[in-house]
Order: C-alpha cells, then structure tokens, then sequence
C-alpha cells in the first residue's frame, strides 16, 4: 500500500553488514530473513536460554529482534553514509511467545529526512499455526555514519 | 517518596527464584543487585555478544534488563501465588550505552490489584561515571501461577 | 482480516449512548461516523478553538478523538454491563494534521477477557486528499458498569 | 537534581507567546501556572466539556494539557528561532481524573540540539488532596521556526 522511495541502491549490503556487526544478533541466532526497501524480517528459534520463567520467548527477547527488525527498515531506505539509531519503541504484548521459532517483522510507516517511524510485528510458529505475540510503534533516527 | 504495601512477606524468595527460571538472564549474565519492595535493580556486563553494531549494549539487552527488572519490582508487591506478566512497554533512549555494565532500575508507581504501573531506567557505568541512558514506562499484569 | 465475536448485541447503542455523555466530545463538535464490531471513527472539524500554535490540529485533540475512538472500538466486544477505561495509549505523529477535519479510526487488535489492545489512526482530509497524521497504540481495560 | 542550560535568555515569553496562539488552550480554560528552564505547569478547571463518560477529566484532555506542558518544557531549553513539534508521546492512566482540576507537570530528561525527552504527570486536585493520575513519556523535536 506504501512505496518507499530507495535513496542507496546498495541498501540490502548495507543492511546485511550492520546486522552481522550486531553481537547480540549472534547471541540469539537470529537470521535476517528477509531484506526489502522498508521491510526486514528476523527470525529466531527457541532455545532454553531465551526464556521467560514460563520457558516462553522473553518479551525482551522477542524486542530485541523486532527493534532490529525495525531499525533496519528504516536504514534501508535511507541515504548512502547513514547510521539508524532507536529514538524510542513502544511493545504490546497480544499473547505468550510460545513455539520453536519467532519472526520479527520491520515495516516503515513514514520516511523523514532525519526520523523514521516504524510498526513491528512478532508471531510465533508452533506446529504449523502462527500466533501474533507482539506489535511494536517505534521511532529512529538518522545519523551520520562515522566510518 | 511512596511507601508500598508487601503482600507476601517472601517476595524476595519469589523474585529471585523467578529470575533464575529466565533463561535469558543466565545468557546476558545478568545479576540481581537489588530485591526491595517495589524495587528491583538487574546489572548486566559488557560482553561482544550484547552489542548493538557500534558495540554499545543493543537497545533490546537494555530493554530486556529494565523489563525483568520492572517486572521483579512488581511482582516484589504482589500476593502469595502470583506470577507477573508484562502488558506492554515503552522506551526513550536517552545516551548510548557505553561502559562496562549496565544497571537497570525498576520501580512501581502504581500497584494496582490486576495493573501495576512501572517506572525503569537504565545507566551505563564507564570509568567510575554513570550515564543515564534509557528510561522505560510499563505496564505489568498480575495472573494466578500455575504451580 | 480480524473476525470479532460480538457478546452483545446491543454493542452500537452502547457505544452511542457513552459517546453521548462524554462532555468533551461535545466541546470539539466530534462526530461518531461508524461503529461496527472493533472498528469504531469519529470525526472533528477544524476549529479555531482546536489548535496548536500554528493552526493545524493539536496533537491531543488528535490524541483525544483517536483514544475514544480505541476506547469504544474495545467497548463494542465487550460483555453487557461493561465499562471501558484506558490503561495507556502511545501515539506517533507523521504529519501536522492540517485541513478542514480529521478522522480518527479505532480498530481492536486483540480483544481479551480483561485487556484489549488497540492500534488507532487519525487523518487529516485537505481538499480532497487525505494525510496519515498519526498513529496510536492503545491498551483498555474492561470494568464491571456501576449503573 | 539535573541543571539545564538556558539558550534563549527570553524564554519565557517565547513559551507564553506560543501558548496564547494554542486556540485549544483556550477551549480547556488552560492557564501556564510555571515556566522555568526544563519546567512547565499548565493548570486546568474541571468543567462539563471536558469530562469523559463518568463525569472525570477525559484522557485526551489529560494528554492535551501535558502534552503542551512538555512541549513547553522542551521549547524553554530551545535556541531562538526554535519552534517545538511533539514526535510522539505515551500515557499511562493511574488513578481516575476526579477533582476540582487538574496540574499537569512537563518537565526535560534530556534535552539534545534536535530531539528532547520529557516526563510529564498530571495530578488531580480535590478537596486539598492531590491524585497522581497520569505519567507521560514524550519525545519533542527543534523545527526552525518559520516566523
């Protein structure tokens, strides 16, 4: 319903490389599933160290990965030379993140010249059924990179 | 300033037994530092692995430790038999995250019989310097434990 | 996408009748242009006596419409005898919301038994052409009516 | 406890100027009861018009009412030439809004050269009692000013 304009064409490298920087994507094994202008999935399978008390997806964890999900939405349609940086995110939780894996969608609601606005969504996949865990509203920002 | 009401004499039992369920936290190395009524601290160490992609603590660690956190503060003032889930959550990220730990603070403002309402925050200690670096607004509901 | 259960029959002539003894939405001449179940609009004209200090709607007239508009999309799901109240709500602004009204729109994402989450949005209609001004992410609890 | 840092020595009337031009300022009876540097109060009388369905202070009017007042806040820290757009905020609900009025407090987090972080809260007056009733987190942005 939206078309986002690419500002770098070499946006999914861009994407790709910061993601492979983020030492906390490694730590929860988590895989960029899909990278598209203004979309970008992760997705991260259950392990014992991931949990709540109840042995479900921790609502920090399932943040962490749609926050990044987010984040790299919104790099994707900035400028060449851009750093994305998380402003301030909102989380609802629907219901349990119960499954052997979570997918964390990043989508762009607005594009600005220095804040972008995103919606995020987590579901998790338990037997073949998905369930709608998470929603997400959070802001980025643009700022130079320094490399 | 507020004074909480304690429910459960053997809250701190309960919280740190809770804590040690999370699998998340034994993967963040996390430590409880704090256990009073209506408030929890949770301290985390630097390590590559909880890095976001210019090695600062990842928005989602952070997010992770001020939501148990928040969480633990309370459950600190509910009754016998209950378990906490979080409602929903929301962030500002006020500094990056630089240092060798962070600490991550909840407190309750409002405990309500089924809501209670969670002020967190969170600060990086570099060199004997504290940055605050994140402040968090969460709601937490109370149900029946299962066990 | 959603099919609600609908658990009171009488749901539209609930939320028109709570509408109605909402003072404020007399003073800003708000409208209520659809109910249907979880899915509630209202409309406000602009108004000189609406606005911020450059003449577009306030962001909390915006915030109003769009929380009531949340508050009685959940009414509209819930049982006979109920009362809704709002627990939170979250709301990004993606444009100044200039023109000659707004529509704010109330959808329930996830209807329980005590909490339902709402994602609200409001538009601005200039001329013809409609603007996405901003968006909210709601959660409401549900009451035991007093009358 | 924080020291802000006054930019614009004419703050003040910055803040009061922009406020007489909040036409919805007016519709609520508003009055600017304190501006110092990172602080503004803005009083409201309860009044018919400004009640939700149980004859309390609507959330939106509680919204709009410290929605300006960490605008306020945030534009007293603010260069010349500066005017204040709010990016997004959220609310939390504590207690209902009964009273004779309402205070709500904006004061700055952290106040940077484009975005500034605000915590708000609204108390309700009744009686000679105070009433915490809302808690908000909202983030302010420096736009130049056109004027």
């Amino acid at each position: 319903m939206t078309t986002h304009t690419v500002r770098n064409p070499q946006f999914e490298q861009v994407v790709r490389e910061s993601f492979s920087r983020q030492g906390i994507m490694g730590t929860l094994g988590a895989e960029l599933t899909r990278v598209a202008p203004g979309e970008v999935d992760i997705e991260v399978a259950h392990a014992p160290g991931l949990t709540q008390q109840l042995g479900y997806f921790h609502a920090g964890v399932q943040t962490t990965a749609v926050d990044s999900a987010c984040g790299y939405a919104a790099l994707s349609l900035m400028a060449e030379g851009s750093e994305v940086l998380s402003v301030e995110f909102k989380t609802n939780f629907l219901a349990p993140a119960a499954g052997e894996r979570i997918r964390a969608e990043g989508r762009v609601v607005r594009s600005g010249r220095t804040i972008t606005v995103c919606r995020g969504d987590v579901y998790a996949l338990r037997d073949g059924v998905e369930t709608h865990c998470a929603t997400m509203q959070a802001t980025m920002i643009r700022v130079e990179s320094a490399g």
